[in-house]
């Protein structure tokens, strides 16, 4: 069931030179011996997002503006995955700064397509089986997007709770470090070891009360990403679970305003050393521009928009208080070809935004081969329980 | 009014054999020219908490366990102060990871005392002449208890509005970044640099409406915090001031319990990384001690007390709607003899919890000569209203 170590890292010698998933991959001969540790995640090989550090490797975040020396000590959330058996064996690719400029990682199920971003090399590593588990980030839509590119289970927890030391924060207030696995026991397993302290979940009732959220008004499906959205519905309606559909379309707008303008002040104000230093001319053009939008943001807007946010916040708590899970879409459309862009994040921000857990579950293939899937999602700290009905249902939506 | 940096440099040169607030001073031949600068800083002498980046410089976070690599780029609050025209002339001492071992700084006022901590360089360098300036941090009490203990006025404002990249973050949820100075015209020039796009405001009545909080549930007083607190009430009862006096007694206690649980368990996920790695050994029995409780803090506990903290600071901002600002003890007395105590803070959690703007202002000396004052709250995001009620009112609370 696990790759192990040694397994894992031989793979990745054998396909990254398609991939390009890795930033910096560990010596093999300091790999811990196969079958050598303990603990949930024994042995298990782990990716690490590069803006998260792993003692004795540099912290690369995807620019050439960053320092070469090695980071000193596990970021929290690695530490706490290595006391669990994990092995950590190298940093995988993120677009720059973990914004959207990619890397170069190519995407598992088709090379000539992105693999989505920023935790683009993460993704792409689960996916192509040279690792077991994988960190990532997600400031937008940075975990569940490459998940659904890539037709990996994604996870991105409740804001605030696995802790952050370690992790070159960019935007203070949405950055938020989740994990890529191939199977939801396996992520199950990353929640043991970092949201520790409760069991996994197992849902108390047979059938969940669900929320369908298509998201029609700010954005459009591809064909295989409706059907993909509706099969599931379906398959949970035969399953008996009740789904309504609430009406959200303005909420949703003002959310993703507040989210854009949120994400660019906090980009402007982390990123405002390194435009006064002497790598200021190592930033790509579209990191530069985000910077000069997020400067335009005054702190008495940023102010209102933290207000908004925290009333909407607490109005969708309690229009979701008796839901067990939302289901909406994960991106789009298939992962897009060509590897400039990463995709659009649209259908994630939201979540981003409001801190609530989201899960990317792959249910198929599009025609084209390319993976499809669906986003749950519940209310904050309900991260186990949404775990637990998707340990239960994904069987049941899952096609093929 | 401003000491300008190469008077300062030359000051620390000069007393800081005996008051020890610096944990590095930049070479003197590497400070800009005097005036060389603009913007509302212009030429003022800064000191930063050696938690918080200064390029060129390591961040040794008061522990021998860090890296003496110096920082790549300054942290973005030292990027924002710069580009107002101040100038780093070194960092300061801190406790230990700004928890509360303390690093050796002595009182100005009376040198067998405590400067008080985790700030306690950037407030004793204050107090002493030696910046204009000093950013500090607080996590518990490590802005406000220095401020009261070396007599200058301290801000830490609204949790979340001062970006942190580029400070070491221990506990991700109550970190936050404040400052020192001897005026609150000086304090108000740094809140215009990170707080920015709101001039400083002006009250819009005469006489403001103030809650007293004297928290006699939570800590006893001595005589002349008590006088201190009194004194300043009646002046603005005087003044024309409405003083309410709202009875919390069982909500401080339960906010204090969530804010140590908090402290604990985030202190222990941030540190654990230093704790599996070769230079454990280096740390503290203090801090050994505080990371041990709160790995006994589980994860289920852990988000309980957060829904208890959301609560009652939805609460307290309901109940404080009408108040223009809270009046409520810096510390229980004065600076406490001896420097292997930074004393305590027990005043001063409550607001780092809630995320609420918290100043101390100096108001006198009591009869052994150390300074006292008290502190002033106010509501999340009311800081440059709380900044302008108290240059209009300092003078009238002042003694002597």
């Amino acid at each position: 069931m696990m790759l192990g170590a040694h397994e894992a890292w031989a793979r990745s010698k054998a396909l990254d030179t398609e991939i390009k998933a890795w930033a910096c991959l560990a010596d093999e001969a300091g790999l811990p011996p196969a079958a050598s540790g303990s603990g949930a995640l024994a042995g298990a090989a782990l990716g690490v997002k590069d803006v998260i550090d792993v003692a004795g490797m540099p912290t690369r975040s995807g620019s050439p503006a960053t320092s070469s020396a090695p980071a000193r000590w596990d970021a929290s959330c690695v530490a706490q995955l290595r006391a669990a058996g994990a092995v950590p064996i190298g940093k995988t690719v993120t677009a720059e700064f973990a914004y959207v400029t990619p890397g170069g990682t190519r995407n598992p199920h088709n090379p000539a397509h992105t693999p989505g971003g920023s935790s683009s090399g993460s993704a792409a590593a689960v996916a192509a089986g040279m690792v077991d588990i994988a960190l990532g980030t997600q400031t937008g839509g940075s975990m569940i997007r490459p998940a659904a590119f890539c037709g990996v289970v994604g996870f991105k927890p409740t804001f605030g709770r696995v802790h952050r030391l370690g992790m070159s924060v960019v935007c203070d207030s949405l950055d938020t470090i989740g994990w890529f696995s191939r199977t939801v026991e396996q992520s199950q397993a990353v929640a043991g070891a970092l949201l520790p302290g409760e069991a996994a979940k197992e849902p108390s009732k047979d059938a969940p009360r669900v929320a369908l959220l298509p998201c029609d008004a700010i954005g459009a499906l591809s064909p295989a990403a409706r059907q993909a959205l509706d099969d599931c519905a379906a398959r949970l309606r035969d399953h008996g679970a009740a789904v309504v559909s609430p009406a959200l379309d303005a909420d949703l707008e003002a959310l993703l305003h507040i989210h854009a303008q949120t994400m660019h002040a906090e980009l402007a104000r982390g990123l405002l050393p390194v435009l006064h230093s002497a790598q200021a001319g190592l930033l790509s053009p579209a990191l530069r521009g985000a910077i000069e939008r997020g400067m335009d943001i005054s702190h008495m807007e940023y102010v209102a928009l933290q207000h908004a946010r925290a009333r909407l916040a607490g109005d969708w708590q309690a229009r979701f208080g008796d839901i067990d899970f939302i289901i909406t879409p994960s991106a789009p459309c298939e992962a897009p070809r060509g590897v400039q862009s990463t995709g659009s994040s649209i259908f994630n921000r939201v979540w981003s935004l409001l801190g609530w857990p989201a899960l990317h579950l792959p249910t198929g293939r599009a025609e084209n081969g390319l993976p499809v899937g669906v986003q749950w999602v519940a209310r904050p700290d309900e991260d186990h329980a949404l775990l637990g009905w998707a340990r239960r249902l994904h069987p049941l939506v899952r096609r093929g």
